[in-house]
C-alpha cells in the first residue's frame, strides 16, 4: 500500500509503505475514506520539531472497517467509522474519568495519511455510524476525529456556559472549530482573534460575534476594552506558542478560565503571575473519544458543519502539495481523498 | 497607639506607631480583639522577601468597631466584626463574579498587629456578628479572616466534591484548615502530607484519613500507590515553593484539579508538562469575603473549630516572640491578644 512519509523538514513523499495489518487481537484495519493534514503536522514539516529518521505521518481518519482482531466486537467489516487521534481502551480509570486521551493504553495515531490504517485498541477507539453517511458529510466527520473534537475541548476546558463571553485565540482549523463549540455551548459573545480575511469570514459564519485583529498585549487591551476592563470569562487557546498562551492568560478575567488546546511549544507559566490572576487553566490532548457520539450526531443532523474548515481538497497521492499549501498559508486545512 | 513594625529580617518591634484613624469616608477603625502571625509574615522575617524600610505588619484581625466614616452604614460602633486580609467594595465586577480578593478597589491589609486598625472599604470588607461572640470563639473567627478562608479556597479551587480523594500539601495553619475544608466539602479520603507529629495529630482531628510523610517525587509515588496509579482528584497546595507546587501538580490525576493557596515563590510551570497532565490549576489570594458569612456561622455553630491551629497565645506586646516561635517551628501559629 502507499502512504505519506516525512523524510525531513519540507520533504513529504507518497510512497510504498508496509501494509496495515492486524498485529494484536485488539486491532482493526480500516480502508481510509478521508484523511487530512493537521496544523500540528507542520511542526516537524517546518523543522520546529526534529523528524528523526523517515516515518509515516497523519493522525486524522474516517474509513471503512476492513478487518478486525479476535477481541474486537464493537465494530465489524464494512462499517463506516470515526476514531480519535489518540487510541483508548475506554475502560481504564482515566477513560472512566472522562479523559480517554490519557488512557493507560493510549497510543497516538501516526500513520493515517495512507490507503489503509491499523487502529490499535479498536474496541474502545472507533465509533461506527448506523449507516454509511453521504459523502458530503465525510469532511465534517473527519473534522470530528481531531480539530472539531479539539475545538470542543477548548470550550469545555475553558468552561464556556450559556451567556459566557468567550475569546478564541488562533484562527486555524482548531480555532475555527472552537468558535463552533463556543456557540454550541451557548456563549453570548464570541470574539475571534484573526487578521486573515477568509478566516474571519468563516469565524463569523461559525458564530463569532466580534473579530479582533490585534495580537499580543494590544490584543489583550482590546479584549479588556470590550469586557468592562476585566477580561473575558473564557479564553480558548488554539495555537500553543509562548506569545499566544501569554495573550490567552492575560485576556481572561479574574475567576475566568483558559482552555489550552494548542500543544505548548517553549511555554513557561510564571507561578506568581498565574496565582494573582485568579485564572483557571486546563489543557491537554482533547478527550475526543468522549465527545464522538455527540459530535457525530451533530454533524449527521446538520447542526454543525466543521467540514467547512477544509478549503483545499486533493487526492491522497498529492499529500506533499497539501502540506505546502498549509505551510504557505494558502490553505487552512487540506482534505485528502484516496 | 502601639503596633508591630518590621525593621529588617528577624527584627520585629512592638512600638509606638501612628494612630489608626478615619482617612476616607469609606473607612472604619476597629479596636483589635485578636490578631496573629501568618506563615506569609515569615517570608520578610526570614529575609526571603525584601522588607525595604521599616513598616507595620499583620493582616488578620477581629475586633470591635470604634468609629466609621460617613459612607459606612453596614457596621456601627460597638459591633464585633470579622474581615478579610484583602479589602473589597463588594460591588465591582470582580466582587460580583465571586472574586472580592481581586476587587478593583482592593487593598491588602498590613497594619493589623496593632491595638487599633484602619479598615479601608469597610462597607464591603467587614461582616458583623449579631452579638458579641464568646471569647473562646474569637480564635476561630480570627482564623476565618485568613487561614481558614484560605484553606476553604484551596478546596474550592481544587473542586473538592462529595466522594473526592483530596491531598493536602503543607501542614501549616492553611494546610490544616484545608483539611477542615475538604472534610466539609465531603471528601471521602483526605491525605495530609506531614512529617511533624503534632501537626499530623491535628490533621487527623480535623478529618484527615491518611498521613503521608514522604515529600517531593517520593511523596508523589506514595499518592499514586494510594490512588490506583493515577493520582488524586484534588490537590490543595498550601505552601508555595517550587518543590511543593511541582509535587502538587504531579499528585493530581488526569482531569483532576490543583488549588494553589500558597503564594508561589520562584515557581515556573512548564507549559507542555501541564498540558499533557490534563490537570486543572487555579490559585490566588483567597476570596475570603465571599466565604465570611458561611464560615462565621460554622464557627458560631461549633461545626468547625479552626481556632485550634493557634498553639501559642501571647499578649500582643510579645509579638516578636510570636514570630520567633513560628520561625523556629515551635508554634504552628501565634495568637496575639491586646
Amino acid at each position: 500500500m502507499r502512504g505519506a512519509v516525512i523524510h525531513g523538514p519540507g520533504d513529504i513523499r507518497f510512497e510504498t509503505v508496509a501494509d496495515a495489518k492486524i498485529v494484536k487481537p485488539t486491532d482493526a484495519v480500516i480502508r481510509t475514506a478521508a484523511t487530512c493534514v493537521c496544523g500540528s503536522d507542520l511542526w516537524p514539516y517546518r523543522g520546529a520539531e526534529p523528524t528523526g529518521r523517515a516515518h509515516p505521518m497523519g493522525h486524522e481518519y474516517v474509513g471503512f472497517v476492513e478487518e478486525v482482531g479476535a477481541e474486537v466486537t464493537a465494530v465489524r467489516p464494512g462499517q463506516f467509522v470515526v476514531g480519535s487521534f489518540a487510541t483508548s481502551d475506554n475502560t481504564c480509570a482515566n477513560c472512566r474519568n472522562g479523559f480517554p486521551s490519557n488512557c493507560l493504553d493510549r497510543e497516538f495515531m501516526s500513520t493515517c495519511q495512507a490507503e489503509y490504517v491499523r487502529i490499535p485498541h479498536a474496541q474502545g477507539t472507533l465509533v461506527a455510524t448506523d449507516d454509511v453517511p453521504d459523502e458530503d458529510l465525510w469532511p465534517g466527520l473527519l473534522a470530528v476525529s481531531d480539530v472539531m473534537g479539539t475545538g470542543w475541548w477548548a470550550a469545555d476546558a475553558a468552561e464556556v456556559r450559556p451567556g459566557s463571553t468567550a475569546v478564541v485565540v488562533g484562527d486555524g482549523a482548531v480555532g475555527l472549530c472552537a468558535v463552533i463549540a463556543a456557540r454550541e455551548a451557548g456563549a453570548e459573545r464570541i470574539i475571534a482573534m484573526s487578521r486573515h480575511e477568509p478566516r474571519q469570514r468563516l469565524a463569523l459564519a461559525f458564530g463569532a460575534t466580534d473579530i479582533v485583529t490585534e495580537r499580543g498585549e494590544e490584543g489583550v487591551a482590546r479584549i479588556k476594552d470590550m469586557t468592562g476592563g476585566i477580561g473575558a470569562d473564557c479564553v480558548l487557546e488554539c495555537v500553543g506558542t509562548a506569545q499566544s498562551v501569554q495573550q490567552a492568560l492575560h485576556s481572561a478575567r479574574p475567576g475566568g478560565n483558559v482552555g489550552l488546546a494548542g500543544v505548548p511549544h517553549e511555554v513557561a507559566v510564571d507561578g506568581q503571575e498565574l496565582f494573582f490572576s485568579h485564572v483557571g487553566v486546563r489543557g491537554g490532548p482533547a478527550p475526543v473519544r468522549r465527545y464522538l457520539p455527540d459530535l457525530i450526531q451533530r454533524v449527521l443532523d446538520g447542526r454543525i458543519d466543521p467540514g467547512r474548515v477544509f478549503d483545499l481538497a486533493l487526492p491522497l497521492d498529492q499529500v506533499a502539495e497539501g502540506y505546502r499549501a498549509m505551510d504557505e498559508r494558502r490553505a487552512v486545512k487540506t482534505l485528502l481523498i484516496p
